[in-house]
């Protein structure tokens, strides 16, 4: 998979992602994350790549020149299929686990972060595939929602997470929470363990594992709770 | 503002929220971000700060002892009320532009970031008052969403957006989605900017955008649509 990101702050990207799981996946050559930078596709001998809004208005907006120009220099790279396009914004579905598996199948994303100016409409007409939002809160610019959904998206790939992890990971698809979970040492500030999880009973620590799992989804995430209920009775 | 953030990845937090708006709050003193390495509270030569589920299964578990420490050093730099401490969990309340405002009133956050490995449920219990989520997406660990919540919640601290943030930030905050934004040059690839955007006349304009504002909404956030009708209605 490789990930473009059109953004005028292409060093945050690449800093905010090259831990953990995501920088092995990078150093493994499963994925490659490009930031590339619009300013780069000014046509300004200043680098400005934005002007004031026809029809007036506080803040400015990006041109469509340098946004059109800067997708068709990434596009060259490319072959097969025109990659989709994701345009980070307040307007667009909101990402869940299902998006991430789907996307997780392409062979090219790009990523087009806004800020809070906008963009040129006709840039957006022209290029973007999807308008896709984190959910309902207000921030700087799309950069950051980017880096999630590619943190997201990733996991989803064939060898990014090793046997643990996806071990551990299984046990979100089943639309329960997760159980608590304990180590050692078996009591700390006067709290103890749970009794069961140090019995070697392993039926009954399932059993246990499971009811605290139901017990947590049903408290705390009614919605998931009334998927699973429904799955059951299926 | 203070923001902590207990981590494993604290180069990620910092690399990843320095441009910008709020890279500029950062050095105007108006915002302050802590990443602390939950690490360094090791009482293991090695720096081991996990160990085996009690129970058995896949995976590590965070344990009580370095994390509960670790808060107490950040509580310790503190007066006043006890700080929020938010743990970054899919079992939490999904974030929303209205916890950003409500949280953008503490003076210090402190931000608690799992990993696909969970931590102990005891520290979770001594320390945590509130699980968040993002939303319902699985992610490596807690420092992308703690990094977006911040980004959100310090657009709502005063001084750290100028007026002309502001003014653009505002037309989010009324139901509906952003009108369509053109700048310069009228014709790009054919495409021409909206004829009323060139009239000069302000009233036409404003009423355009209002009706592009609803068009949008209505196409691509019925929900968000509803809310608007409702509103006006009453």
């Amino acid at each position: 998979m490789n990930y473009y990101i059109m953004t005028l702050f292409p060093e945050m990207v690449m800093n905010g992602l090259n831990e953990s799981i995501i920088g092995r996946a990078v150093n493994n050559g499963l994925i490659s994350i490009n930031p590339v930078n619009i300013r780069d596709y000014s046509n300004d001998k200043h680098g400005h790549v934005d002007d004031y809004p026809y029809g007036g208005g506080a803040g400015m907006v990006i041109k469509a020149a340098p946004v059109y120009d800067c997708f068709q220099d990434i596009r060259q790279k490319m072959t097969g299929k025109p990659p989709k396009v994701l345009f980070m914004s307040p307007k667009g579905k909101v990402f869940n686990q299902k998006m991430a598996t789907e996307l997780a199948k392409e062979e090219n994303i790009v990523f087009l972060c806004g800020h809070y100016e906008g963009i040129d409409q006709r840039a957006l007409d022209l290029i973007v595939t999807d308008e896709v939002s984190l959910g309902d809160f207000v921030l700087t610019g799309g950069e950051l929602p980017a880096m999630v959904m590619i943190d997201a998206i990733s996991r989803h790939i064939k060898g990014v997470l090793n046997n643990e992890d996806s071990a551990v990971t299984e046990s979100f698809t089943d639309d329960l929470l997760e159980h608590p979970q304990y180590t050692r040492p078996e009591t700390f500030m006067d709290m103890k363990v749970p009794e069961v999880l140090l019995s070697g009973n392993h039926k009954k620590i399932e059993e246990w594992r499971m009811a605290e799992s139901i017990r947590e989804t049903k408290e705390k995430r009614p919605d998931l709770y009334e998927k699973f209920i429904h799955r059951s009775v299926e």
